[in-house]
């Protein structure tokens, strides 16, 4: 299968000072969606309600964190009518005000998430005349709760279409546009599953800002669906107060997505004519890539790159450069590649600190060019056509380590700037 | 008070093809620190035990975030006397599995931070003859549980050696060294204090890997002590198991400290000839800065300061380019500093797509300059002297924004790279 294309960003071609200076920005897998999230949108209960129903609305659904799609290259949609038996009529009927004034810790709510406006697609949706295109939405459809039946019924009548819920890291195959979206609605289902408690308090929170955010509701209409018949929630017995919480006064980072900053570098020798790379264990023979690692809090992203590099290979680094970023939904990183140069005798490689790798070693950019001509693949995949066994392999392009070798072993450290190899 | 000198790092003078061609590397505040985090030994509660008890070990105390210090411009530190009976003789004299086993939720336990090694101080603490330094730590000393009377004793010895915890963000008068070092240790004191409870299940979690871990115990002596009498402990009652929990299985992220990235970004013109600042509303009278907001899951860098600088003033970038990063631990953020060219044409500036500016324009680059020479100081302070009343006020040089503002009314846009105005 031919690699993913990764398209470069619309205004690419603008030439302005900072592309003169730099280069072309690099567009890494993953990001590049083609939606504008419209952020501000995700309180307004009426857009959201105008959007969901909107006929050329797109839900992607996934089962288990798995999406659905035709096969490993293409994402497949469904739309309002579809998901209506187990969404409802209007799940965003009432505000938000009103969803936790009538919050029930026993009521099971599939998780809904707004990703945005396709704005290419102009198909009649627009609001206050201002936004327009297509909405997309994401849906879990994982069986749980009280909506186990409703979800499998989906689940059936998808699978009756020839559609699928792809598993695992397949969608490394996607286009980079799907590849996008899929990460979006992945990092934050993933997040909201995770995260069904407060870690201030430890009481169960609620979804709410179409997906991208969880609150700690001060009440509980649980206590009075326990004390009355089902289907009389509505007389007046009050709800229980919950306990106090922190999150509940002025806001708490606890309420939003969590994304993990992490490091990945491309290090060069002083001499700028060798590349560290290192291997783990669980690798193909003769795979390696850069190195890589978390941020750490109340460190600069060029200390982390410094501090990782040493800890794990022994070498000590100056100068560090950023390069690109990438977003990695597994489940929610944000990977910020750089660019290190090892100060004039601090190459010696010492595996002992950390003992996270199995092998470094410093590399010829000649051996790297060619090992990024022929040795690339995914992990569980074969190298490319005129790899000779026993030579370096890489990973793929769509990996942003891949992106760093690639720019070291090209122009970026001269003060030439070529257009990136995509 | 004069502002704070921000240091360059050790390796700055060192000539590299990078930093020929990218220039020195921007240190920002809070970066920089003088401590070898030396993370792999976080897990080795003998190295910690032996760190603890050193003689040259510093001790850093907050108290409800607040750190020990002469005055703002000076942290200090205690030594392992002074907090033995807050802490006890030897809170690592377990091993982290046993700790785990022995987990009781209702004790509680001042948290205790291991920050690093200062390898500038050869006090003769030295570890299997390869790492060496002075050992810090940080304690948190806020009264609290069972602990508060040893707390509030402990408050009162360091108060009556004229010494104060010193609140508020009075630490942005620091040296950039300390500066470092209470980033570390506010950032994830605060992290500890904000997650006692696992987000997964719901259940307290215990600190482990001195600081930077918080663990879901599958046991809880809590329901043996409730049924025997105090101190007796050790008898044969088996601990009850806790309901289970997905964070034991494998790696969660929920188990290491968070921090959020952000992004800040010098916004200049298609021609090159003006920057795009904002304001909030509760800033005063003329000051004005760089855009900001938080990267969303699956969002590169560039994505995000694109989308946060089109939703906050309609603005529309092309090519972004990272300059340097800030670590920023109120509570938790790494500030990711960013460059964007507007494209042609799409300079107009509209507020309402998301309120959040009070107002934003652009300004050009002369009157930036010299805003940066004679209108820059803390968001309480007055402006420096030369300072002409209804001219444009800008954020301090400890702030990453002044970073970015010179940069770009100073060489970074240009092929010829300068060093920058520290
Ligand atoms: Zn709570
Ligand atoms: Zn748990």
């Amino acid at each position: 299968m031919p690699p993913p294309a990764i398209p470069e960003p619309a205004h690419a071609e603008v030439d302005s000072m900072l592309s003169r200076k730099f280069g072309k920005e690099i567009a890494n897998y993953f990001a590049g969606s083609p939606l504008n999230r419209v952020s501000f949108l995700r309180t307004d209960n009426v857009f959201l309600s105008a959007a969901l129903k909107h006929p050329s609305t797109s839900f992607l659904l996934f089962n288990n964190l798995a999406p659905l799609a035709k096969d490993s290259t293409q994402l497949e949609y469904v739309n309002f009518e579809d998901v209506r038996p187990l969404i409802g009529d209007d799940p965003y009927s009432k505000s938000e005000e009103q969803m936790i004034e009538e919050y029930n810790s026993t009521v099971t709510i599939s998780q809904l998430l707004f990703l945005g406006l396709d704005e290419d697609k102009r198909s009649g949706f627009e609001w206050k005349s201002i936004y327009h295109g297509s909405p997309y939405f994401a849906l879990d459809v994982t069986p749980k709760g009280s909506v186990s039946s409703a979800a499998e019924k989906l689940i059936e009548t998808v699978k009756s279409r020839s559609l699928q819920f792809v598993e695992g890291r397949m969608h490394m195959s996607l286009p980079a546009p799907q590849a996008a979206i899929y990460a979006q609605a992945r990092a934050l289902l993933d997040w909201n599953a995770r995260n069904p408690f407060c870690a201030g308090c430890g009481q169960p929170t609620l979804s709410i800002n179409a997906g991208m955010k969880r609150t700690c509701p001060p009440k509980d209409m649980a206590s009075v669906t326990e004390q009355s018949s089902i289907g009389s929630t509505t007389d007046a017995k009050p709800a229980k107060d919950r306990p106090d919480c922190v999150t509940r006064k002025g806001i708490s980072n606890l309420c939003f997505p969590r994304t993990d900053p992490t490091v990945i570098m491309a290090v060069i020798s002083a001499d700028g004519e060798r590349v560290l790379l290192g291997r783990q264990k669980r690798w193909p023979p003769h795979w390696y890539s850069t190195l890589a690692g978390f941020v750490e809090p109340a460190e600069s992203v060029e200390e982390a790159v410094r501090r990782e590099v040493w800890e794990e290979s022994g070498v000590k680094l100056g100068r560090v450069v950023i390069h690109s970023t990438q977003p990695w939904p597994y489940p929610a990183n944000l990977m910020i590649g750089a660019v290190g140069q090892c100060v004039p005798g601090g190459e010696e490689i010492i595996l002992k600190h950390d003992p996270e790798l199995e092998d470094a070693k410093w590399v010829n950019m000649a051996e790297v060019k060619e090992a990024l001509e022929v040795g690339t693949s995914g992990l569980g995949e074969d190298p490319e056509p005129g790899y000779k066994e026993g030579g370096l392999r890489l990973p793929p392009r769509t990996a942003i380590a891949n992106q760093l070798l690639t720019a070291v072993t090209g122009g970026f450290l001269e003060g030439a700037v070529t257009a990136p190899r995509i």
